[in-house]
């Protein structure tokens, strides 16, 4: 790993005031901090009967189904980079409503935040990330096709307050799955 | 600005299949992505009526007041950073609430993150960022030295929700402050 500042090779060691090892440079002293990332998007609902999915055309988790969702971008807002990746990922065309499920993945390194979203009609027009975007009836949503789980999270917790009649905005961390976990 | 990877001076370009300028090597084909970092903390309140503020031993904003908060670590749940963010400048004891503010801060590339806190005891031992923790009765917070329009922001919002007595998540951005302006 080299230097971003001044591209020398970097060294592993506890800056000064701090606790922990970071990535420093023994020639200009820039300290290299990797922070979490965080990924944004909506749960598009059509009608109060369906939930619009997007086919992954990209890995990770090519071929299984998404809500529209992707990288938050330097100066962008949250709400703002929710809106762009369904516009980008679907071509929906949306309302947005209230930031609905903040999700910690410690072992992506990423915070996930949906928003909901009410569909205005239902064109959809995928981009190149998408093989397909498809509007599923709640009671046909393809669990076992899901590409996060961050994303099966959200639909639980969406179709749990629809059940009760309110939706609040959750909080929840999840563990490392089965698949990524070293044997 | 130097390629994390292989040291080789980087390039502004469009990379393939996106739509906006990065820093990409043309040695090894690194893209350099800047995302939003997060900054997480908590509102620590004893006794429903006082709540703990720290005088800010560091820059910037030195010599003002703030919620105990800072960034977030990669790997850590944002819940827990929080928690540690209040024991290294404040040393307080609390139970952690409800996710509380999700505050967007573009101009800075930061999404904030503040937690509802109860402590538990006044017991206090601030780190080296503070100078000062101190309880401030909800009548008695210094409005016009405080740090950061998110911790202003946040206090508002704390303070809103107590009067009607219901405590929401809530969802804001900030706006550039005049001193951050370009003139």
């Amino acid at each position: 790993m080299f230097c971003r500042s001044c591209g020398h090779a970097m060294e592993r060691r506890i800056p000064e005031m701090e606790d922990r090892e970071r990535a420093v440079c023994p020639r200009c002293g820039f300290v290299d901090y990797v922070n979490p990332i965080n990924v944004v998007g909506t749960v598009p609902v059509w009608e109060d009967r369906q939930v619009l999915l997007c086919l992954r055309n990209i890995e990770p988790r090519k071929g299984l189904w998404t809500l529209p969702a992707g990288f938050l971008e330097a100066g962008e807002l949250t709400a703002d980079g929710a809106v762009r990746e369904t516009t980008e990922e679907a071509g929906a065309h949306i309302e947005l409503g209230r930031l609905f499920s903040v999700l910690d993945v410690p072992y992506a390194q990423q915070v996930h935040l949906y928003w909901l979203a009410t569909m205005t009609d239902t064109h959809l027009d995928p981009g190149p990330e998408t093989i397909e975007a498809r509007l599923f009836d709640f009671a046909d949503i393809p669990w076992d096709q899901l590409a996060f789980l961050t994303v099966r999270r959200t639909l639980e917790l969406f179709l749990a307050d629809r059940e009760r009649g309110v939706f609040d905005t959750h909080y929840d961390s999840i563990p490392i799955p089965p698949r990524l976990r070293a044997s």
